[in-house]
């Protein structure tokens, strides 16, 4: 069975789309912890932060930053917490490296341990794709 | 008041130093989640994500990766979740940037909700410089 990130690159599944290039592509995680949830992901499959070629994981961190600070100013984010995990005993789910950017807002009802490895519901696709279009950075 | 982390990074502050070049330096923190929980900074004081300079945020995530790759081989880490935040409500608490390097250990006794903000207890820091010897990296 194929990685559904890599589906996602070949665009043989759809997604909420932020930001994308020859080498990284960024789109709203469809379980968002809260509004604006983003994941950056290199298209070329890696699995980890161990086995991530170093010039993509320059690019991946380049474009979370930019994204870090389009959240900021489009949705009027408070704080972003950036997360990784590696290793499912580190809640890593989906073997295709992907980083987390998770705004926080002062009313967004997460705990101070904001980030949690359990799901949160499935968003309405619809919703994530016009709130896409907020957040989006032109390549 | 100074920001304790330019302390440390002069020196004013000991620390259990991992790794250490003219740009970044990453030593273990003395409230650890687990075995070898690391902090990687920037010797120069960005508070965040927003204002930390591309170059420098670059070196963080190369140094970030190594420090990973060591503390998997050398504490036979299962796993690595990394964290950063932004904001006081993303539970940042230290306002000059640091990232987390967090090892995962099968029997760690972290739940699923492995990031959390509050604080462990202090480490020895005795113990902590011993440790840091098994991590740490050569410039």
């Amino acid at each position: 069975m194929q990685c559904i990130f890599c589906k996602i690159v070949k665009r043989e599944i759809d997604s909420a789309k932020i930001y994308e290039d020859d080498d990284i592509l960024a789109f709203l995680d469809v379980h968002p912890f809260s509004k604006g949830h983003t994941l950056v992901i290199p298209k070329k499959h890696f699995e980890n932060i161990f086995d991530i070629d170093k010039d993509i994981l320059q690019k991946v961190i380049i474009v979370t930053k930019n994204i870090s600070e389009k959240i900021r100013d489009s949705l009027n984010a408070d704080g972003i917490r950036l997360s990784q995990s590696n290793g499912s005993v580190a809640g890593q789910e989906m073997m295709h490296f992907h980083l987390h950017v998770i705004p926080r807002y002062k009313d967004d009802g997460l705990s101070s341990n904001p980030v949690t490895t359990s799901h949160s519901n499935l968003a309405d696709f619809e919703e994530l794709k016009k709130l896409a279009e907020q957040i989006k950075i032109e390549t």
